[in-house]
């Protein structure tokens, strides 16, 4: 990761600012002859698309893609695929407060300080809306990775909300995509989730959330030790989204509490002459490569930092003032976090078949 | 991050498999005019070698490093440096199961399915013993923050151990040098860290822990957004340490519980035209940038795996088997991850350094 | 380089294809606080316009570019800086047969070969239109250089086209903007080439080029060696050019024939504090390091490959046929690689400005 | 090609300095179960070996490359190979004037300037002993190739010395490794180039070369462009090397003399499924993709600044001097350039070979 860009082989740079005439991904290094068009890249978007529920940003963006290059006749040539969001609601407004005034717990004032300016307008480029180009630009990665790794499956659900955590027990991942927090949970718990959503938004304030993606079909031997390791690409990945604040592979932060015994997955034969192992505390990942079980990464996001409570803090000028956040924004920014967490899964996932291709040709050390 | 190779400016290529002549680093992009000697960068690897106390492992390394270029009557000349640490306590002993076997929780199983082979010699690339030359490079990068950013202080120190965690309360920043675990606190609390690791080895286990690194007086303006955010980095940087499973920024996965209230430091206006904040929930960096305040990074690291506890496993020939892992191990990795955390975080400022000035000059934007 | 992308610190990405909707280059890297507008890189665009003369391809596109992001009230914000240029003039037409055919000189058939498919609506991805999103990004390193090295100034002429050379003794720096040629010659020599260009149009043929590229004004000082050494990187971005078959730095290819009493350029000390040369068969670069003399790059351009004399060729199908290319071509590429040349340069140049800066903190050594 | 690294999946970064205690290459990237030792890199090794015969320098260093990592039980493992090589014949003696003065022609003043210092023995990093690296890592290469693409072979010969030129037509591939200047000519002609040299030298002189390398075998559809394109990354990888001035590949810079007749390859159908050509003027690339020709470069070596005849230089302080470089030069510098090119040659080409298969698995569209 560098700069704007992330990926080895399938390099997505992503463009633009929440207020500025588009935004986008330049799409590098997808393998040629992947089936593309806007409608697959659409479906993803609409996942994360403001102004869904009233949980999220009341901002109505279509956030219609446009494909400019890299696929023709419906399928990707192997050049590079630039996606293109056009930002259609760009209210008019006096932002005279906000060009003089760094919010708390926002890029405001540290972008000031690197660049000596900051496009103010919406955030600017710390802006979420940065996130729409990633998930176009995951879903270009998810048709080449459903061309090149049949049966391979991403997927990424809320397991904690401010003090409310999912049932581990009543695990049910057909009911994910059924409510808008895109829980594992059945309808009561959504109804829970829910009341307490709006509790936190009644009482003027946010709060944070946990989010975990599963890869279920990753082939074994993914990943590239000791500096481009699977997990440590996705901890980067992960930790690049706009307020995350923690990532975890499998077992995560818990491992530290754990002894040797409870922790080792043990080895068994499976039939088919891979290994199958008694438990997943590694979250299918040893030595910074996959092992063929599910890859499981969780990150935690913090509570949305613009809230109508007030806060203080300085102007531009140096002198004090108080800050309330009106505007259109979600009190848990961790629910659009989801579509955005398997985005960066999906990228990840496919640079490395493509990196583990270049490097050993795809090849497997046989077991029996 | 790539293959093996580190950082953006300030590059480090670690090589060297744990029984083989030798392990090291080249170290490229350090500034040139550096003050640099085997001295100072022994004075670090004396802090991570084993065989220094019972909890880690007795084989005993003098990790004596060379410097075999790129510093010239003293100085470092802006050439790459290559450190050197040549393996001198390779026991002859039969490999011979080992060879045949995949220890559970250990890389073994995934570098043979990637591979088709491994030096399977002490875990050979996977080893623990790659972090040394991690540390030699951190040494480097130590030197050349002290001449780039006078008073930038790094320092790392255990905050858990199993079921055992720090008293925050009486944190004591100057006790870390002064005891076996690297933890900020008093003897007494020693003794009872000493006393839990001793029974924990004794029940012939081992047990994982969670390492916090704190880098002091870094200024403002460090982190390249979107993708080179100094907080994306850091994640990377820990994350590729052998048995991390876990990262965190300022409050990290604890965010997930937060409301929007509690969470945001509040910014006041400082006397020198910097600002200060109210506290350091975001751990030093906004919006991938540091704020100024003190970078804090947490990370878990799992238990050790090889245990004298039997664990089920295959062998290469897919028969099941056995494994009680013997030989020389810590019973708590987490110890001597303590200066590899240093370590990395150092590399990863460093480089910040280097690249906000290529970027911006090192200019900031001012303040009142 | 790689894939789509050059640069170390100024990183440019272009995207597109000929006859898709658009093409463009995203600039990652830009340093904050350049002024930058679009008409600043519609004059850059506008040299390098088709149609303009008879001897360049009638093909009428506007080539307005438009700047979606990275600029905010008038300057550079330090993000990156969209640039995107829409495709107009793509007259329908029947590519029954272009598309079933190998143009010889062309890629078609590599880029079949590769990818399996090829974009093969006037060349795709690999038609000198893709060179318009280099001049774009050109246009915005030359205003990053104005800004950080006043008085860097970079042109680019024709020297060679087929057996007719530009007269050195004549050398005339003023005429190069006066001529469609940027010969640096008076207007008999230009009405010259112009005969003679037009004789080869009418016999239906085509003739290389060689292109000269000179900055004046570079800092001493610039340049990684070994491998991301000055000349190493003029070397592939001129050689990245279409139909680029050559490079040379200062004497180039004709060092082959000297001898070291003749070609070492003698060192004197000048008032400033700064060396003079006696000469400058270096080209401006020693050891990969730039000396501050002027640099001085030249590079061949192979004759155009569409010609309306027959040519044998094969079709997809493995059967053989006679390619004439009718269409709307130039006659000679290399006289619209004159501003690509600039474009090039000029972004290597300021990449190697921050890159110094990163390295050194763009520091010097003194001489007396 | 950033610092000192070179590659983009095959990546090998040098080190070391002429008079340092050792120098070498970390090669990254080689793919697993390569058979690979010592000896097979010293036959590379002994043929750029100085003090060979009285043309080349008459230092007498045995170069003997040591492997400390990556291979195990005589394969690569697909971890980093550390090749080093130790400084013997590092001549005791005063360095005080050359430490004071810039040689003209050399790196001497440019590595002052911007590092503010250097390494003055021997020309310290800008010296050509840092090819003894690159020969070793393209020995590597070699193997890697010998393994994955059976029949590919690489060979270098020089095709010019000063006024001195190869008669083509009696083109001799096999007498290549037969005489000391590696022409491919018969005996009388090296006799010739002998007595030529020899009077150079005695001259007090030194003289240029041009050096041509040629890959047989290459398969179709290596390269990555638009700005990886194999012709791009050659002429970064040849102008890389000390002294070269130009580089060419097939026509070169006489394509500028060329019309669009002369130069275009007529492209027939082979009987194997693969397109053969009239002719090669494109040296084996198309649009940056081997077509499946022979891949044809070459590139001019200035002659060696180092000469007993005096030239006027200034020291450190600024005052005037005149240099006369006694020491143990070489003449020519452009023999020992051969291997050189060779090992540039092997490591793009395996480089390109790995990056193909990750960027398209390595599959091909047919014809017919």
């Amino acid at each position: 990761m560098s700069l704007n860009t992330f990926g080895h082989l399938f390099r997505v740079t992503t463009w633009g600012e929440s207020h500025g005439p588009a935004l986008g991904a330049t799409v590098d290094g997808c393998p040629p002859g992947i089936p593309l068009d806007e409608t697959m890249l659409q479906h993803w978007l609409d996942r994360r698309r403001p102004g869904q529920t009233k949980h999220t940003t009341q901002r109505q963006e279509p956030d219609r893609v446009r494909v400019l290059s890299g696929v023709f006749e419906g399928v990707t040539t192997g050049t590079p695929i630039q996606l293109m969001i056009e930002n259609t609601d760009q209210r008019s407004k006096d932002y005279g407060e906000i060009a003089q005034t760094f919010r708390p717990g926002h890029a405001d004032i540290t972008y000031h300080l690197k660049y000596g300016r900051r496009d103010y307008r919406g955030g600017g480029r710390s802006s979420a809306r940065e996130t729409a180009a990633r998930v176009a630009a995951g879903g270009v990665a998810r048709e080449a990775i459903k061309a090149l790794v049949p049966g391979c499956e991403i997927k990424g659900y809320m397991v904690q909300m401010g003090e409310v955590l999912i049932d581990r027990e009543a695990f049910d991942w057909d009911a994910i995509d059924a409510n808008p927090f895109w829980i594992p949970q059945g309808p009561d718990t959504v109804a829970k989730w829910d009341a307490y959503l709006s509790a936190i938004r009644k009482a003027q304030n946010s709060v944070g959330a946990a989010v975990e993606v599963v890869a279920r079909g990753v082939p074994a031997g993914l990943g590239a030790p000791v500096y481009g390791k699977l997990d440590t690409d996705l901890a980067a990945a992960m930790m690049s989204i706009n307020a995350v604040k923690g990532v975890e592979i499998g077992e995560g932060m818990a491992a530290a509490a754990l002894k040797g015994t409870e922790n080792a997955d043990e080895i068994f034969m499976g039939n088919d002459g891979q290994p199958v192992f008694s438990s997943n505390h590694a979250g299918g990942i040893l030595g910074g490569i996959s092992t063929g079980q599910d890859v499981v990464v969780r990150f935690a996001v913090k509570p949305t930092s613009s809230i109508l409570t007030p806060r203080q803090s300085i102007r531009l000028d140096g002198t004090a003032t108080e800050v309330i956040t009106k505007g259109r924004h979600d009190p848990c920014v961790g629910i659009r976090a989801v579509p955005v967490g398997e985005a960066m899964m999906a990228c990840v996932i496919l640079d490395h078949i493509l990196l583990d291709r270049g490097q050993t040709g795809g090849t497997r050390g046989k077991i029996g």
